[in-house]
């Protein structure tokens, strides 16, 4: 080839689709301090930011669960390709495992889809219900990953309210307010990331008759089933629908403490069987990636079904009530906070007063960033999930940890109070 | 809620992205009488369709990879999130392992992404670079994924020649004919799924020429790189590009026989730093999902770079010859078939003469259809990869099963020659 200038060849432009997928939390931490941290301390950072029990040791899961990935990996037969909407026994365990059959919820193999983690079941629903220029509704406070699926296909979002002062129970009247007929799908995320709240059977069922009224399916999301505080009762949105098609979103994330291993499924519960023409083409959606991992989807038989399960799941659900009660007592007595008291999952919202702290900290990503850079604690602010005014803190580091972040958070508190 | 009448409930609609997503594997295998056994045939079933080396049993990962991923599993500490463009020494161990500096291409691990599979990357390296409407070149014959994924984005495809009677060489004129200012991207496959073919160093580097003079960047699936019979070597795209951006999408599934596993990933190699945009954007496609499983990403420093590996290679591509010289000398044997002796790969590519078989062959879908039905032996017709009068065949199964298979194959044919 001669010699040539490429001094014209311009930088490739994106497409359409990658500008549009934006992920919320990235954004804020390149904009701001974060992740810097400043010269006011020398304390390690306390990581209450991201949404993974694993990072301290002190959340593990069970050794049955790893036993049962290292008979498929010495198996040597778990190494192929399954089929792209998962393996046939996976299939099978999952739809056993979460059958319902007192409440009328049967579900068979072909009602089970396996994913990419339960973000690619996330995915997988919103993009086979939603076409460009449809709309679906969304929780608000919400998981940012509902938004990002949406904006990266070209699908609107109304976002519903969720009221802390009714232990987050979504706005009925404003969630039905929004309601169009472009709306394609209603999203709830019950138990609430977020939120650490876990709705009555009552509010569930409220929403599923909205659903019924208007003939929307449902997408629930419940990757937190099973993590709720001890004596609090779950309520799967299937068990309560007579009606209302509901594409539930799982996985073994957070359950089994191994969000890293990405494997998550939906269910397809249809009493009416309005769903018919979508099965198709939900498998279809599965061949782009081909499914999640085998080893892991080769193990679920043995996981979901194992003996171990429920004395694991009472340690996990103590554990996590324990924090809680530890990050509520000590945020309630800092003056200008509000934590609003969680029942499940993995996360409590705390409340800022805004009109209390001085002008360094005229709101929840100044509180973030200036919390990070002076006192080397991380949590996420609340603008990330819509909800301004608040932060996120994840309640799976050891009672020491949030012990010290909440010392820390005090200080930080006591430093900008208004004059 | 009062009982109610639902029959006005009309089924769901899929999306149009869902509807766009067609997996002509699927479409094919349902519209046939394939996968349904003739009452001619009382024999098993050879499976010669699927490009999974572990169906058999004969060609198997090396204990080295098992026990790299049985440390991590143990360790309890590989079971979080990874970043989702990649576990950092994942990123650093693929970096170091496909770096090439005597030929300039030096990859750091932030030019290295993650993805769910070798499909994965394909997909996002589409999806970065195409808008809706714009088009991409693709290989005809060529691996049904790439218009899958365009299709369902909204992506056109134009498909260029390979030529059979070139050893599958890609047909330059006609390639650079199909070039148009929508044109984002060429895509080639090399060494190539169906074809089995390796391109000499000298028609990777025509086809760079092409890209550079038309300031289009290249995306070069090397999901078989590693592949290549004894003596034959492979040219790795971006090792012959001096300019172009070339976006290589590679994984562990074939060189090391773990298609289940579901780790691959692209690589950006651009001398001119014209992707510079494109980076940030690709990171967030990769948001979506999260990257692919956690306990494989972090056994990749020990998989890639294990002594086990030359050996190893050697081994499986030896066994792949043998393979293949089995199935050419088989199949040339056969009056009316023509094998285009592969290289590389897994597969062998076979013509069917059209003119010599009765009425009840008229294409490659009834070769395919009736080969099943009455030999249980399968295949896939050329027409899966948009090339008919032609079947390829999986290379891995045992020597016997193929020679079995083309004992049938034989009978078949013999059985519907034009009197």
């Amino acid at each position: 080839m001669l010699a040539e200038d490429f001094s014209d060849w311009k930088p490739v432009s994106p497409s359409k689709t990658a500008i549009a997928t934006i992920n919320p939390i990235r954004g804020l931490l390149d904009s701001g301090v974060a992740k810097q941290t400043g010269k006011e301390s020398s304390e390690p950072v306390i990581n209450m930011s991201l949404g993974d029990p694993t990072i301290f040791g002190n959340f593990k899961t069970h050794p049955c669960v790893i036993e049962a990935v290292e008979k498929q990996l010495k198996s040597y037969h778990s190494n192929g390709y399954a089929p792209s909407s998962g393996n046939p026994q996976a299939r099978e365990a999952i739809a056993k495992a979460y059958s319902d059959p007192d409440n009328g919820v049967i579900f068979h193999p072909q009602d089970v889809i396996l994913a990419s983690g339960c973000s690619g079941a996330v995915e997988m629903s919103i993009v086979s219900l939603c076409s460009e220029g449809d709309n679906i509704l969304l929780p608000k406070p919400g998981f940012p990953l509902y938004k990002t699926n949406a904006e990266s296909r070209g699908v609107n979002y109304k976002l519903y309210n969720l009221l802390a002062e009714k232990q987050w129970e979504a706005d009925l009247p404003h969630l039905e307010s929004l309601i169009d007929d472009k709306t394609k799908a209603i999203l709830i995320n019950n138990p609430s990331n977020p939120c650490g709240s876990n709705w009555s059977k009552e509010h569930v069922a409220a929403i599923i008759d909205i659903c019924a009224k208007h003939r929307i399916p449902l997408i629930s999301d419940e990757i937190y089933n099973g993590i709720v505080f001890p004596g609090v009762k779950f309520t799967s949105a299937a068990s309560v629908s007579k009606n209302v098609p509901v594409l539930t979103l799982g996985g073994i994330a957070k359950r089994y403490l191994v969000p890293g291993w990405r494997v998550g499924w939906v269910t397809l519960h249809d009493p009416l069987n309005v769903l018919v023409n979508l099965r198709p083409y939900i498998n279809n959606l599965t061949a782009i990636i081909n499914g999640p991992n085998t080893l892991i989807q080769k193990s679920l038989p043995d996981i979901l079904s194992g003996d171990f399960n429920e004395e694991f799941s009472a340690h996990l659900n103590s554990g996590l009530e324990t924090n809680a009660k530890i990050i509520v007592d000590r945020a309630s007595a800092i003056k200008g906070l509000t934590p609003i008291v969680p029942e499940a999952a993995m996360y409590i919202m705390i409340l800022i007063d805004p009109e209390i702290f001085d002008s360094g900290i005229r709101n929840s990503v100044d509180f973030f960033n200036s919390l990070m850079w002076e006192e080397h604690v991380e949590v996420l602010p609340g603008d990330i999930f819509d909800f301004p005014n608040s932060f996120r803190v994840v309640i799976t580091p050891p009672p020491e940890k949030l012990i010290e972040a909440f010392d820390r958070i005090k200080l930080f508190c006591e430093r900008h109070y208004k004059s």
